[in-house]
């Protein structure tokens, strides 16, 4: 394979660690806000993470941008998926039509779209929401060769990272990731089987909607690729099994980090990449809010590689980033905590006078 | 006690029963969305209750309100809560200056906040955002007599149900309920023991709270209230074991199904209001969207008892309508998937064209 090192020194990237020593002041701070002790459970928690990214700032949780990172995958030419790959194509039309499930779900958060294409087999023109990082027409087979060369995952990380910081320096406070891609699932599945890591056979599910004798099939495939490559480094192991867009959401998680932003994850896939962004910079996982607990069977096991635990649990499987969308009024529910709430001390005071103008 | 009915026969109150046998046709169009079947999980499934409650038309969830019931508790005397009873009022305040839980939570999700006084045992200045429908300042102590007369008991099932219907005139889409009052877990756990039915010790939890020693205490409490009565029926249970906020709460269930529009339950004691409206008419549950699991110890098998599976489970136990809040991106984000997704067979077909102008 190609061994060229990616263009920027990934390990290098300066991501501060959120610090765990703010924990008890901001517990402290929580505590005394007008409520029992631990009332607003999960929500506490989070609020507890928000104020550890912005500290010494309060939390910031107004505008969410969502990004649903696109590519197409060589395997699918295993037959291992129920769609055809023309499928991702039409989704994007979809996104940008404001007519797919995130684009409803995102409306009802209250969340803007991008879409970007990082490596979809189609020619697509230019869109407003639609940010063209177009690596290739299509990663390569991984049962034959690696999906993405070494240079390859170097561009996609920089530009998955780029794509974050602008969004960011144009104001957004919440960045959410989410993709498509058919054949992901695969993809997905390789790169944590091999950097969690977990047997395979508990990485490999029914994805949009295969049958046993379907995911017997994938499994055998999955298994091939395995086969093909021993690689173990994280950025070897992205190029062998990659996905251009899981690649480019690794990158996003970087970005997010590097700029103290956090960024929702969304279901199976955005995880894995979440996976891949933490083993390169394990710093980054403090800034990771895990959306909600997937419906595809290796969700849960990834999930605990990464020591992270849900908030919510839907039975949502569909991607495009729908899963984390839906978290981000907890952020924003989180943020005001520590932002808008009254002391109990003050209640009790009887210094809040809402008649008094 | 006070036998006097009130004054409306409340069980002959029009409400339309939703109507089970759309269920196949509401699946049969999500089905046919730009997503793999079942792919949205449990919005799906949310998706059908709202567009059975608007069929013919497609659901509607823009504008949402919550409602907060807040009334005092005569059983407070009895030193069953870890707070004093003038919380209530300093809460309202709260509420008011918009700096409680609710308040920020609301904020977080595009949620109009309305508190209602129903029985709060202090004069509260008007105010834009209070609404005066106070029965008496504080519920009687239901150890010693029935907390409500039966007049008072439909007073506030009429004004629940009208503070409901006038908001809805106003264009709300969403009624979304909770509450605050020192005491009120008591008042709910009473009335889930009689008519859920479900063992005494079963219903009383911690409150806002409480530890083992102050549980028995307030176990003890309700022992001497149930011992009192052998009221088995819902008017009368819920004025004997009362609570101004809570029979108000069930009256808006109530208004809230006779204007065919969704009712966002929120925790344990809105569930036990819940509990009331559906025994006293069961066609008010097909408008109930009960919004999360609440670590009130006895939620559960309320829940169980009106059997509801609530859509989150964030450890909040504050009340306040701060589950409720939490829940109306998904009644939104449900809708959409009726009014804004695309077909996948247009998605497939080519006909969404972004880029045609």
């Amino acid at each position: 394979m190609d061994t060229k090192t990616p263009s920027a020194a990934l390990t290098d990237w300066p991501i501060e660690p959120v610090d765990p020593s703010l924990e008890p002041r901001l517990r402290a701070r929580i505590d005394g806000k007008a409520k029992p002790l631990g009332a607003l459970g999960r929500l506490e928690d989070l609020a507890v993470q928000l104020g550890s990214i912005w500290h010494p700032l309060l939390p910031r949780a107004k505008r969410a941008t969502v990004f649903v990172f696109a590519a197409d995958h060589g395997i699918t030419a295993e037959g291992i998926s129920l769609y055809p790959a023309s499928v991702t194509a039409a989704m994007v039309a979809t996104y940008l039509a404001g007519r797919a499930g995130v684009s409803a779900l995102a409306r009802a958060c209250d969340v803007n779209v991008q879409v970007v294409d990082a490596g979809v087999d189609a020619n697509l023109p230019a869109h407003p929401e639609l940010i063209d990082a177009k690596i290739r027409r299509g990663s390569r087979n991984a049962v034959h060769e690696p999906a993405l060369t070494i240079g390859e995952v170097g561009d996609c990380l920089t530009r998955g990272a780029s794509i974050v910081a602008d969004s960011i320096e144009a104001g957004t406070d919440i960045v959410a990731i989410g993709e498509m891609g058919i054949g992901n699932t695969t993809s997905a599945a390789l790169l944590m089987h091999r950097l969690a890591p977990v047997p395979l056979a508990n990485c490999v599910g029914a994805g949009a909607g295969l049958d046993a004798a379907g995911i017997a099939r994938k499994l055998a495939v999955a298994e091939r690729a395995v086969a093909r490559s021993s690689a173990t480094s994280s950025l070897e192991v992205l190029a062998e099994f990659g996905g251009y867009e899981i690649a480019m959401m690794a990158g996003a998680v970087l970005g997010s980090a590097m700029h103290r932003r956090p960024v929702v994850i969304d279901g199976f896939i955005a995880s894995a990449a979440a996976l891949v962004a933490v083993r390169l910079q394990p710093a980054a996982r403090g800034y990771c809010v895990f959306s909600h607990s997937s419906a595809e069977r290796g969700h849960r096991a990834l999930l605990d590689a990464l020591g992270a635990k849900p908030y919510l649990d839907l039975g949502l499987r569909l991607g495009e980033g729908t899963g984390a969308v839906m978290a981000v009024p907890l952020l924003r529910a989180a943020s005001g905590i520590l932002t808008e709430m009254a002391d109990l001390s003050d209640v009790m005071a009887g210094t809040l006078q809402p008649w008094r103008s």
